[in-house]
């Protein structure tokens, strides 16, 4: 499909200056890719300026949530801009729509839109390990109406925003015994707002306590680790490499299962099983489980240095520990360019110089 | 607090043609009442003209569903217009935005934006029993920042809509089997976006085979009813009025508890419980369960006529039924105005030509 390109975007991008501290989603580029879907029929893409949303104030959106948004990044390699995998986000985006009856943005129309603002946006890519362009692929139902039903009409946005590791140093964890991410039969498995929205309250309650990050349990057995909210989470334990299994209400990280093959070809042994959280605070106490970090398209890979629960705080023994410093090393090696794609996960991106 | 009147307001109000067919919250009213907040503090509200609102792409809202709202309706009584319990919207309004992270609305920053957008449109509440001016305050997080935070800036907003009762007919319910509208610690008793955006499958789900809203389980046990997307549930049982207790993931809906209120007024036997669905299916099966009906501001009361399951389907025998009507007309007539306020319900709202 074209894909037009509003004149507007090249002043926009020429006047735009990197800021000087990046931080993480602050700081937006100046351009974002825009569609829009009327009673299931989808409009070409254009490439417009950065400009607020003119949204009725009865947009289903702003009532019932409904919404769905993905995470990837353009990273800066040897050669030029690349993304990591972006066709598994343009398959989970339509995973997520279809969970909130939302028309699945196509394909193509996901592909162009990441590829096209990391082509434009190729100057904005910093160059430090571990810095990217952080790309946010979002869709919104617009329809005024107040009735609880699916919208009939949706806009599709790609933003974008230069950008550090969402997390840098290690990260203390909370186990949140008391609220639940989402439900057995929820929405727990699509990146949609409402899992978000409900995590927000226990993060306030443990930051207060001095931690970083809830620690989610299942919410059928409340005893078994979920993720925490928008990671997945690994545990090194007897020196194999331990992550809960999909069960419903984990979300799929991209970056979860890239490493899963990407350990298992390492040589780690790779366990997808049920964590019950007491059996592991135990195993940190005791020292068999030495590790433990949390994935992510933000995170990267995060090392946990303490996970607290209400008897008392565990400390990891290894911090960041050398699983998770190897397996960070070499998932960056190949997101940078620096080793051989063998993968094939990389798609190299041509940037349009403005 | 003083409220600015935007001068544009009477010109739009004036202009303003009341549609043909009312339909539910389709056709908005010309104003709407706003109020910002910026790190906890206040502005004063105003009246402007209803126009789209100017949302960044990055705003939390977008992403991650920071959103609450509530649904309240103005009516037409003999000597003007009136809100019914419009504090208790407040008091309520204040507990979802707590679940989000979200500073409350002050009760009196709230009953400014209800009464005044009463107060102005009182031309557009329509004159029909069981039609009103449906009036929608909601609150969103509107700071542009992707990571997993509470917003640091909130906008406050009152729209309003002519409306007719948002069901029309008898309802016929599907048990949802399936999927789930809360999670144990979730937020199903705080009236918020995400809880609505899971509810659309299994509505669109069951609307193919026939049925007109979910009716939703309780996340602990799956075997017991909680409530329908929006409305809660009665049913009349052996003489008494059951509807299930508040246990968490049922939001506490003001028609609810006004009706337990004016039913045991009126003599009936209300009983808060515990409602097994395998339990009731067999009761209406056996005539012990004559009828039963949702309730909600927006709904009223609707008659339910069939409650349909995997294995089979369910008539009710009285649709509507005499309870149902009786509870009905009892809480029109105080809401219409037609009978004393003994129960000191309905506000008054002086009405303001334009």
């Amino acid at each position: 499909m074209s894909i037009y390109i509003d004149p507007a975007v090249a002043l926009s991008l020429r006047g735009y200056e990197m800021p000087e501290r990046l931080g993480f989603g602050t700081a937006m580029a100046p351009v974002m890719f825009r569609a829009v879907c009327q009673d299931g029929c989808w409009s070409n893409g254009e490439l417009i300026p950065y400009e607020p949303l003119s949204v009725d104030p009865a947009a289903k959106v702003l009532h019932y949530a409904q919404s769905c948004f993905e995470g990837m990044k353009a990273y800066r390699t040897g050669e030029g801009i690349a993304l990591f995998r972006p066709e598994k986000n343009a398959e989970r985006m339509a995973y997520s729509a279809k969970r909130l009856c939302m028309p699945p943005v196509p394909e193509s129309l996901f592909l162009d839109g990441v590829r096209t603002v990391a082509a434009y946006c190729a100057n904005l890519v910093p160059g430090n390990s571990g810095e990217s362009l952080y790309l946010r692929p979002f869709l919104i139902g617009t329809q005024a109406d107040l009735t609880v039903s699916a919208s009939t009409s949706y806009e599709f946005y790609v933003i974008a925003s230069p950008s550090e590791a969402y997390h840098s140093g290690n990260m203390r964890l909370w186990v949140e015994r008391e609220d639940a991410r989402a439900a057995v039969g929820g929405t727990g498995d699509a990146k949609v707002g409402g899992n978000y929205a409900g995590s927000l309250l226990s993060i306030g309650r443990l930051k207060e306590r001095g931690y970083d990050q809830s620690l989610w349990l299942n919410p059928a057995d409340r005893s078994s680790v979920d993720e925490l909210s928008g990671m997945n989470f690994f545990a090194v334990i007897d020196g194999a490499l331990h992550t809960p299994a999909l069960n419903g209400s984990i979300l799929e990280g991209i970056t979860r299962f890239s490493l899963i093959d990407l350990a298992r070809n390492l040589g780690y042994k790779v366990v997808e099983g049920t964590i019950h959280i007491d059996e592991l605070l135990g195993q940190v106490a005791s020292g068999t489980c030495t590790e433990a970090f949390a994935c992510g398209t933000a995170a990267i890979i995060s090392p946990i240095s303490v996970i607290g629960d209400d008897g008392g705080s565990y400390k990891l023994s290894q911090v960041p520990g050398p699983v998770a410093q190897h397996l960070r090393q070499a998932l960056l090696d190949i997101q940078e360019g620096r080793v051989e794609d063998h993968f094939n996960w990389m798609l190299s991106v041509e940037t349009v110089e403005v």
